[in-house]
């Protein structure tokens, strides 16, 4: 058994759901490790993982829809407001999804369901480069 | 050190909150081993796992009270709505909670605290069979 | 590779968001582990994790505002409420944030990035003594 670990970023075009699934499988595929448990990682605040239905694009439009009504940017409330009305509100839609995922590894594979995809979700408005690494123990 | 992986699935009766402690500490003990961490990974976009208190069931009947309330059914929103009214809600149920939950584990047990029960929270109405994987390294 | 465990205590000073990851970064440097997994593990369910930013205390004072609102204490369709109004709000601000984590080490340190703070969360009002397991595989 071992630890296979990678460091890659990402560029995103302001918030929005952004797949990673291939991403991410094509680097485990060359890791030949057929039995394992995957770390995704993402070492900033105002973005995040989500595992979500990966057919009907009007699931990742819901679901921002529903982000947006759940934390508003601007909120009067928020006094953390220097960086624009989207900074406090991407903080704490970070803290309700996933700054950590793990993925189990079967036969060389991620071992996601038939409708699952890993997505990035950048809740900042701006584009945005994000770093994400990976753990791969197995 | 090893890994141990196992995927079996369990039966929902629709909504609703389902005690799996009792089955996945099973596993675990006929695993034998003794230190590591196990991975619960469930393999659907519309059910997910949560840690919660195993002592009063009204704990899990307010759960289920507040994220009625906090992502309602057939809201008028959604445009994912083909599959019934609990589709995209289900969805966003899941993305708020866990796809995949770690638990150490120490002297061949799940090191879980004396109050804590993990359950699988199926999202969906009606029935549905729901396929777990188990990934243990220690 | 190894599995390090290591189980510690935290008096809170009741709720509030607690910083933790100095601490938890001084145990993983004495286990001379260069490459790996960390996994954090609260052994209780009104209590939590989040990984938030580190640098302007207003982002955790607005954390809990909007928790507070989101989940409000006392809310009179709770039927949970024998320890008190905090109580099972407490219950669900813990499944909706993390009572497990996991943080990549490289170079013998958590692969945090500049910003990212780990913090323990306490929902309850009144101080309590919490339980966390570390789980060190590398």
């Amino acid at each position: 058994m071992n630890i296979h670990q990678h460091t890659f970023s990402i560029a995103t075009r302001g918030r929005g759901i952004y797949p990673v699934s291939r991403q991410i499988q094509n680097w485990v595929r060359e890791q030949k490790v057929q039995q394992g448990l995957l770390n995704l990682f993402v070492q900033h605040t105002s973005c995040s993982f989500i595992i979500q239905e990966n057919a009907d694009p009007d699931v990742l439009r819901d679901m921002e829809m529903f982000m947006q009504r759940l934390v508003p940017d601007g909120d009067p409330q928020f006094r953390h407001i220097d960086e624009g009305p989207d900074d406090m509100s991407a903080h704490i839609r970070m803290a309700l999804t996933q700054v950590s995922l793990q993925v189990p590894v079967q036969h060389g594979r991620l071992a996601l369901g038939t409708w699952q995809g890993i997505y990035l979700y950048e809740h900042r408005l701006q584009p945005m480069n994000r770093h994400i690494c990976l753990t791969l123990i197995g």
